[in-house]
């Protein structure tokens, strides 16, 4: 096992009816922006339920949080904040609304040149307004984690960071408040969470028995719950289970002492700012490319996986690993999310445009071992055409 | 799922060389109370480490914290706390060390009558001083939560408390410290993690399938490194997987949104608090009775447990119900830990004055779903007679 350090602060109240604890948890606080996305939560009750619980506090609001948050967008809430002496933000929505929440809050206080720095030049946050998360839609695990995500749209950059100070207070995690949403979205939901896994567990032996167990737990609860909340997601046990699997996938439980890669991801955030592609989607094209393309060097794992996630254990290593990625492929199809590039009308152009915006950033090589090389990034894509 | 709240914040740094970032954890405080039991910290070089690493403070010492930590030993604690002005409770050693230093950090600032009060009529505990650990021995999980069981010696009674304020700032876990652990420490520590999963686990289904995993994947990690780490402490890796398993075995993260039972430590605790022996022993003296008494009321899960666990599959319900009680009892005794009364020179009066004392202190019924009557405990100590 590797070293490591955990640490994770987050207060998660979960269940039916945990948003009459939203006003204790907000007490020392008095003047709120109530963060959102589209107005979906004005459609399903959601907005409503929590501006009822708000009465006492002096609420500003600010929606239109994009599903890849713009740092363009996340700007002009930061220059509200400023001018209302905000003191708290309290996110409403999936993990894109935590994600605006996260680095709205570090770039009130940012006091270099450009905001953007955080992101782009990794600069430290020294300070932050403290965030609280009412979640809506299960996937990312913002919700209990310290990690963001942010696009800008002048330049289709995505790019993440990291603080301590971005760890919400609390989240309020209520399967209830999701079981309004699209089909597509509980896919992409699904999809995210087990690839989040993937990252922290397809890597390379390490000693770490009680990790890698934990991973194969959660894949294998997301392959009994999943189909039962993509074909219902007011099926409040399946949608609980799906959420509680989302928030463990990424909230350091799985990655202690443990590699992880996160390459699936890096080149899916290229497909998203290039193309619009649903982020889920992305990585639904890209894992199993990365797979083949890197299969020895990631066999031992795959191998597990293959025996201990799906029961494969017949035929030469190379057919078991063959398997275990058409049994994810058809996984990720059966909840109607394809894998292959053509069905997001994508070509061979595209793959050349993302090894060259990678190339010109510098990224020549990523993921566990640094195993991801430009050549590896051009044959997982190819394998996807 | 049922509802429930998860909070953890206690900050863990895990493996090597991690006793470098003692001082800068500290930092706020300046005058220290390391606590200790009984001289293995000087045996074994953990000690001196320490001491070299706190140069810059004011350290006080305070050691003889027993193995079942007294009450009336962590009063005097408190004495010297007081006298010295002491700000910060440093336990080094297992869990009865950070145990003993929850109490005294709560009891330093109770204003009530009796500090005991907290343990034996709940009293809320208000204030605390911080405290942070040095884990030597891997078995309770106390480095990563805020619970803490003390025994006054005067009455033979063990009890124990939860508050907030008992989870350690930080602890430190340096599976290096416990290569030097005698085998039958050893070999409690993994039989009490093991018991401490089935507590959270071994209850009803709750349509928590992650939950359930999670607590299969330490049991199981528990069987595969456990004979390891038992034969050869100084197994780095074995040692740090145990590790590990014992701090997830009890920092919430198996037991959100599941019933819990708790009955075996229930009963195990009188067993320590008459006749001394090990913690851990008298959970394996318990647990196989209890299951037999209510091996109808526990069936959905310890059939789960059988097949999961122990890949029991042949046979009636039934059948392989004592098969994975057998298999349970064996993986016990194979670390050299007794499961029968009379091993451990206990007879038909023992189980009497357990049962009496229960009654007198009007523990009628405990255990999920309250299962556990006085009858219940009879029978399930008869079976281990």
């Amino acid at each position: 096992m590797k070293n490591f350090e955990f640490y994770n602060p987050v207060k998660v109240l979960f269940g039916t009816d945990q948003l009459k604890k939203l006003s204790a948890n907000l007490s020392p606080y008095k003047r709120i922006l109530m963060l959102y996305g589209g107005g979906s939560i004005k459609k399903n009750g959601v907005y409503k339920r929590v501006i009822e619980e708000l009465s006492n506090f002096t609420v500003f609001e600010f929606s239109g949080i994009e599903a890849n948050p713009r740092y363009e967008t996340a700007i002009k809430a930061v220059e509200l904040i400023k001018k209302e002496n905000i003191e708290f933000v309290l996110a409403v929505g999936g993990g894109s609304v935590i994600d605006a929440a996260k680095f709205i809050a570090a770039a009130t206080f940012y006091d270099g040149e450009d905001p953007w720095d955080i992101l782009a030049k990794n600069k430290t946050v020294k300070k932050s307004l403290p965030i609280g998360c009412i979640l809506t839609l299960p996937a990312t695990g913002s919700e209990m984690n310290m990690g963001s995500v942010i696009t800008r749209n002048s330049t289709n950059e995505k790019l993440s960071f990291l603080t301590p100070f971005s760890f919400p207070k609390f989240s309020i995690l209520m399967p209830e408040f999701a079981a309004s949403l699209p089909q597509r979205q509980v896919a992409n939901g699904i999809v995210d969470t087990f690839v989040h896994v993937i990252e922290q567990y397809i890597t390379y032996p390490a000693d770490a028995p009680l990790q890698d167990r934990f991973a194969e737990s959660i894949l294998k609860t997301l392959i009994d719950e999943g189909p039962k909340v993509y074909e219902n997601p007011a099926d409040y046990n399946a949608m609980a289970n799906l959420m509680w699997c989302s928030t463990m996938a990424l909230n350091g439980t799985i990655s202690p002492g443990v590699p992880s890669d996160w390459s699936v991801h890096t080149i899916g955030h290229e497909l998203t700012a290039l193309y619009e592609i649903d982020h889920a989607r992305t990585l639904a094209i890209v894992l199993p490319g990365i797979w083949k393309a890197l299969r020895n060097e990631k066999k031992e794992k795959l191998l597990q996986y293959a025996a201990r996630v799906w029961n494969i254990y017949g035929g030469s290593d190379n057919e078991k690993i063959e398997k275990a990625i058409q049994k994810t492929v058809d996984f990720f199809e059966s909840l109607g999310i394809e894998t292959q590039l053509n069905k997001y009308q994508l070509g061979k152009e595209s793959i050349n445009i993302i090894v060259d915006r990678l190339e010109n950033r510098g990224w020549k090589a990523f993921g566990d071992r640094q195993l991801v090389t430009l050549e590896i990034v051009r044959k997982a894509l190819e394998y996807q055409l």
